[in-house]
């Protein structure tokens, strides 16, 4: 096989024929195939940001963090948002490994075992940002205390003396999204309160999500006088609902935020929110993917970082 | 002198003598170098968006309209903050140009001449999003309607009989947040209302900028019946200053924003407020970037996009 073969194949890119670049995978992947060490002088590094969906200041706080990082290391950021397959999802793969990237960063996306066995036998080390599913075994990931910031949160609701208390998280098969669920139901057993099920919804992590569960929970005799929220897009979506049913917050209804945005801080009432170190997790990510690509191994590949309850206004007694 | 040299300096690589790039530097421009139209199939282009700050939601669509263009042309995009100048200014440009990206869009960020200078002769184009200064001639740019934007807010504020209204706008020195002003200005003098000098203010354009001039207007006597802010942060900062000496909004104060973000609507009252369209002008100026690249003229160099007044809950006609 011709050097220049070798070396499209390592790029990524399509004008080789299947077969040949199946030799030249496989060669790659008998040998790995070792990047230099010392950066090459004719080409800034790179570090790729693969979002699932660009939303919200949620994304500006990881970005900034990644960015950050990075300025420290003299690399640059390449930022990808994969929703609604606004392009050819294999074309942008090729792309990207055409870019040789130092690393990848993966926030709530996915790669599929092909595209992780390409990065593999190109040592080209990725690390997951708040991992959705169960990550494949031996990939980095940095979260957050998503099972103990639900616990602090419903801590919180019970130490006020609140006992009917819902949650309203994200979608079940996000991983984060259950553990702040059963953080929730830990306090509740801890403290002795059954866990009546219709106050479990699960949605999406966005206004609608935490508006169309709030009317469905809030509109009824037996109504939660606390709802523990998985966002704090949520959150406002519950207030909202509030809001329509004349609710008053807190003195009919405790609400508990979850990210901490900088936002939260400045609706009325100011929200009670579990604060989630964003762009400490975005950059301890970037700093993982740094200490790979020098072939080193980080201390510890699944981090994750402490979260805060944020205690304001949108929580208090119950008034029964 | 060697290929490598001139290569070096077209890179913005550092390791060349001082009085060698300025004689590179000469060469190129007096020949402009012209890149080579055919994409070089060995690296996919780049496009440079450079922000002063990353700051909230209003960052995130600013990058989702650049990188939705991108997508389109099969361009990732790089990403860079300048702010606190965590990183050397001189690296990153030297690492900017090293990169060869096919364009820079420039978001509230400036470049000093000497760097608008290399980008000219290296034939890579620059367009400046939502310009913070009269920016030099020949520089595309791409903004919104914000003077018809301040014009439209007021005579809403008008239109619902108000007459003491206050503006809350962003720095004297962007030109944007001048132009929101001088639509407010317009429209009072059009309405024959006079303007009260110390209703005009100035400020950052973040929460507090809100916050610190809505305590100062609203806990006075003769106090404003509205405010017409110069971003949806400063009326939040507003919205919260009025909560603190107990004013409801709309009842006792009328409050405008300006951006419509995605949180404005959810918030309580939900904000009036003037829609930029921040996607869509960041994706205008990344098709200008293109369109540059390929060596053709956009139809316009300056190009500002169409605001539009959404009247929600947090305007009302005064009480008085």
């Amino acid at each position: 096989m011709s050097v220049p073969t070798v070396s499209k194949v390592l790029n990524g890119r399509p004008d080789v024929a299947p077969d040949t670049r199946a030799r030249v995978e496989n060669v790659i992947e008998q040998h790995r195939y070792q990047r230099r060490r010392a950066r090459r002088s004719s080409r800034p590094a790179l570090v790729e940001v693969v979002f699932h969906e660009l939303h919200s200041a949620w994304a500006t706080e990881i970005i900034r963090g990644v960015e950050q990082a990075a300025a420290a290391e003299r690399a640059a950021v390449v930022l990808s948002e994969l929703r609604d397959g606004h392009r050819p999802r294999r074309e942008w793969f090729e792309d990207l490994l055409a870019r040789r990237p130092l690393g990848v960063i993966l926030v709530l996306a996915e790669l599929d075992a092909g595209e992780r066995h390409q990065l593999t036998t190109r040592s080209t080390p990725f690390v997951v940002v708040d991992t959705a599913g169960e990550p494949p075994p031996g990939v980095p990931t940095v979260g957050s205390a998503n099972w103990a910031g639900g616990l602090a949160a419903t801590r919180h609701l019970l130490a006020l003396g609140h006992r009917r208390i819902a949650v309203v998280s994200g979608p079940t098969d996000v991983l984060c999204s259950r553990a702040r669920v059963d953080g929730f139901r830990s306090a509740l057993e801890d403290a002795g309160v059954p866990v009546e099920p219709d106050f479990v919804r699960y949605g999406d992590f966005y206004v609608n999500g935490g508006y169309s569960h709030g009317l469905s929970l809030l509109d009824r005799p037996d109504r939660p006088t606390a709802i523990f929220a998985g966002s704090d897009f949520q959150a406002l979506g519950v207030m909202r609902a509030a809001r329509e049913l004349g609710l008053a917050v807190p003195d009919d209804l405790s609400v508990v935020g979850y990210d901490d945005l900088s936002v939260t801080e400045w609706i009325g009432p100011p929200l009670t929110t579990v604060r989630q170190p964003l762009r400490e997790m975005a950059a301890t990510a970037a700093q993982m993917v740094f200490t790979l690509a020098r072939g080193e191994r980080p201390v510890n590949e699944r981090i994750d970082l402490a979260t805060e309850l944020i205690v304001r206004e949108s929580t208090g007694p119950p008034r029964r």
